[in-house]
């Protein structure tokens, strides 16, 4: 039996976490999500490339929160993946509001699509046997099941949930009835289901159709079931107002582990959550040592130990079970077995008002990116780069003036009422009160050093007359570069 | 009896090391001697100012080697010292050479001034203590003795040499005959010499009348000794001839360990070496955990562990006996037991190129400083400060064309023929091979936001024509900024 054509799918991919123990490299303006931890693309980008040969992508939708939509979006866009539905949360909640507004929102409302939900954060190995192990899952899904993956554990995890299966659903081994959850265990528990069998690690995808779903709403999350025919509004507002009354449930808690027509498919597809640093050091090739060593780092006589430098030099000696991050502006320093807690360590740093668990000194933007090379008292230094054929708004600021040096391409300088081109190692100067936009008409980056002075150097001190990505002014309206 | 008034001392400070067990915060460009490690003065002036109540400036010399001569002589400018002798050995030798260095060009060649020499990385708590032993010690000198401090140990330290005592020296005490000299012994040693008492740890703090000394290189160190007259010269290419014909050998090896008429001062003045950054963590104080945190980070849950941030954020989480060290641009993470051993981590680092075991990105200079805070391919920008009342020299690049844009302060700016003033939130633009001079007349710091660009952007690419500092350009001159 082959579901592969019988049950066209709709994917939604949660993507609405910050991602916090994966600080110095997230940030709460720039979550998890969107880190290339894996390679050069993204978590999100490689969750959507892994589907891709399964569902098309106007039948995607990734589900993220007000706070991230904005680098969510430039993420999917960067790819050319604009036809992907973006569903934003007016608020980060749980995963059960966020499936609920995802089988809500997405795609016409046909009753018996079967939905697939897909965490933004895990590493598949074998893409074929995670194919075959959708398929038995539609199969189960078609029949009424609210069907959930379990992975055959390779070893007694204790950073996973676990299921134990009952009996099988059908006489070719399909799936299984869930019979528990369980939450993290203990070394020793994990050990004794290992030792016992029939326990599965919980991945947290999941198919469902999504009649049997609303169903399953209705009947066990009654509150948030209510809530359901308010979220069709085209009206973020009312939606907003609807969202705080919403329960803080994951779908696991609220319905998986409350309903009785629970299915569970076992399959064994080099499967990871990608969840921590400690994590990720397993992920990648170990040398002899133990060690992953990545970026510009040169360590001598470590063991176990993860450094990871994303450009400045980081130097190693003698460390055992360490995990070492290097950041442009921050630096982690962790033991392995511990690095979970660096959500703790991150809500004491936000706590702090650390501006360093906010964002990075590069922000990526819709025409390009901008750094922060240097600041002090009534002056910044930025490096600002603009794509080719990219301009940035045409806008003024208050309170600052810019000196702008081309170091790499030419610009199409708007100052005022004139318009000039500058090219490399030319300069131009913005007053402040001054009307410009600056862009990119050639098929090089354009690289400039902007020298900003003034009294209030803050992002939002910007007024848009026109803009390329939608972000004219308006009272409270969206102020970034 | 007091010695006080009746010996005056010649104070030779030792300030040749580079000192790379403290990378990343020292550089082959920026020795140990100059950090501050110990509070607002460096290791150095610290030396210096523990001397001045006792040894008159014009009375004090500090031998450095040519590649960290500007540096130094910068280091004690900054205190208005113009009247410490600056030797420069030709190339940095061991202690025996440097101490013969001082003691043929120091002062008038007075045969029975007595000359007491000084490492320039000491802690030294009790500074009574300390000129109570320096008069005992003078005393001993006078009487002919090569005379040594040897410190009451306080632990079995493994990280100093020992010294055992033979007979006291006189009736009251002053001091010993030293029976042997003992290289850094393992802990079981160093244990068995504080159980059998009559041990003390080796300081390097010498005194002896300069007609001694020099009757001791006659006798031990002949080859040594012969070079001596060529010393006086004041032709640097002869020193530089004769220097490199000189043995590599410490006073310890050289003459104490060999001569029969040395003396040991003991003395307990909370003295500490200050050698590695283990040994910074046990002077500073600790936190109930045994911590030391300094700087921008933040710690959860760490154990006898030093962490020191320049400016960037460092945060750790569970760490047990290490150390973490940032900078702008390196961080250093280490087991605490194995700080000795950063010397072979820089050793590593040189041998592979890393500009980071030469230079800070911050680099300081007679007038100021200047900080590179970006570079790319073609261009490269740096925030200049020039010190009020100070100017630059009159220089041209022949390959890169300068923007300067003045963000605090107020520039008096030559441009080619042309003398103007240029305010905060103003720039100028200096071509290529145009003679162009900065300078600051106000009261306040001058700093400049400077973005180059051209084909090659190296600090040797200078032609001076006048400087306040004595840096005309000649072939083969001196080329920096």
């Amino acid at each position: 039996m082959s579901a592969t054509s019988s049950h066209p799918l709709f994917g939604v991919i949660l993507a609405g976490g910050s991602g916090s123990r994966f600080w110095p490299l997230s940030r709460t303006q720039y979550p998890k999500q969107i880190l290339r931890l894996l390679g050069s693309d993204s978590l999100l980008q490689t969750t959507i490339k892994r589907l891709l040969p399964r569902i098309p992508l106007e039948r995607l939708a990734v589900v993220t929160n007000a706070a991230q939509a904005e680098v969510i979006r430039l993420d999917l866009y960067r790819q050319g993946w604009q036809q992907i539905h973006l569903e934003v949360e007016p608020e980060g909640r749980n995963t059960a509001p966020a499936v609920a507004l995802a089988a809500a929102l997405m795609g016409p409302d046909a009753k018996r699509d079967i939905i697939a939900v897909f965490p933004a954060d895990h590493y598949i190995d074998d893409q074929e046997r995670f194919f075959e192990a959708l398929d038995r899952g539609a199969d189960l899904a078609e029949a009424g099941y609210l069907v959930t993956f379990g992975i055959t554990p390779t070893h007694p995890d204790t950073g996973y949930g676990y299921i134990k299966v009952g009996e099988p659903l059908q006489p070719d081994g399909l799936g299984f009835r869930a019979q528990s959850f369980i939450e993290k265990p203990d070394l020793e528990r994990a050990q004794a289901f290992l030792a016992e069998g029939g326990y599965y690690w919980n991945s947290g995808i999941f198919l469902f159709r999504r009649d049997v779903l609303l169903e399953a709403f209705d009947r066990h999350l009654p509150d948030l079931a209510a809530c359901l025919p308010l979220f069709s509004a085209a009206d973020p507002a009312a939606l907003a107002e609807v969202y705080q009354r919403l329960p803080d449930v994951s779908l696991d808690q609220g319905i998986m582990e409350k309903a009785d027509n629970v299915a569970v498919v076992p399959v064994d597809m080099g499967w990871r959550d990608v969840g921590s640093w400690g994590a990720l050091h397993e992920l990648f090739p170990q040398d002899e040592n133990g060690n992953v060593i990545l970026g510009r780092a040169l360590d001598l006589d470590s063991r176990n130990s993860l450094v990871f430098s994303q450009n400045r030099l980081v130097a190693t000696l003698g460390l055992q079970d360490l995990v070492v991050v290097s950041t442009a502006d921050a630096t982690l320093v962790c033991h392995r077995r511990r690095t979970q807690q660096v959500k703790d360590l991150v809500a004491e740093l936000s706590r702090q008002n650390y501006f360093e668990s906010v964002q990075h000194p590069t922000v990526k933007r819709p025409w390009g990116s901008y750094t922060v090379i240097d600041t002090g008292p009534g002056f910044q230094v930025k490096q600002v780069v603009v794509d080719p054929g990219k301009r940035l708004s045409l806008q003024l600021h208050e309170h600052r003036a810019e000196h702008w040096v081309v170091v790499q391409g030419k610009a199409l300088i708007t100052i005022g009422e004139e318009m000039r081109e500058v090219s490399t190692n030319e300069s131009v100067f913005v007053p402040l009160k001054t009307p410009h936009r600056l862009e990119n008409q050639g098929q090089e980056p354009l690289r400039i050093i902007e020298v900003q002075t003034g009294s209030y150097l803050g992002e939002d001190d910007i007024i848009r007359f026109a803009d390329d990505f939608g972000r004219v002014s308006e009272d409270g309206g969206h102020k970034t570069k």
